[in-house]
């Protein structure tokens, strides 16, 4: 598969709200994710310690709505941009944010994403 | 400044129609520009090759709005996205495009831009 035909069955997944599915068929057992925080979810590496951050952060927010946008590829990496609507369960705020996911992916795998806000 | 600092500033002017003053301003002099396309303008190295691509661009495109929104952030990278509808003069076709620009900042610059779509 190339990065794009990559991108849009990634893009395809989050767009139908299966997130943890694109992750599960598309990340390799390598992935990196980072995010633009400091602290221990700045940077988590491996499949399991990513999947175990995804699901920290889903038992920690009510989902209102995720709106996945794109993708737009360059080369080896695609980008998709999330309109996010949820309440953080810790204080009860509400957050509405819009973000980018970048991808970069190597051998058919995201190897890195790459959060932006 | 820091990388927010500079990709507020960078936005601001992005959504004043002023990308050029953009890149005078905050382009480094060996900035890189990569878009996602083959051939001559894929990659584009320097400020002066960059802003020959850039005249380019204008001299071959009616534009009908460029609407920037952002920045997103991520240690030293910034994203902007940006909504672009033109008609290329070459054949009359009008294109619409949703596009995102990824920014590398160095030393309180622009090194790299690259675009997705």
């Amino acid at each position: 598969m190339t990065t794009r035909e990559i991108a849009e069955a990634f893009a395809e997944l989050c767009k139908a709200g299966r997130h943890e599915d694109a992750g599960e068929r598309y990340w390799s057992d390598d992935i990196v994710s980072i995010e633009a925080a400091e602290g221990d979810m700045a940077r988590v590496e491996g499949r399991a310690a990513v999947l175990a951050k995804s699901a920290w952060w889903y038992a920690n927010h009510d989902i209102h709505s995720v709106e996945t946008t794109g993708p737009y590829v360059n080369g080896d990496q695609f980008a998709l941009r999330f309109a996010v609507d949820v309440t953080r369960k810790a204080d009860g705020e509400r957050i509405r944010m819009n973000e980018i996911g970048l991808y970069t992916v190597r051998g058919g795998k995201v190897v890195e994403e790459r959060f932006f806000y």
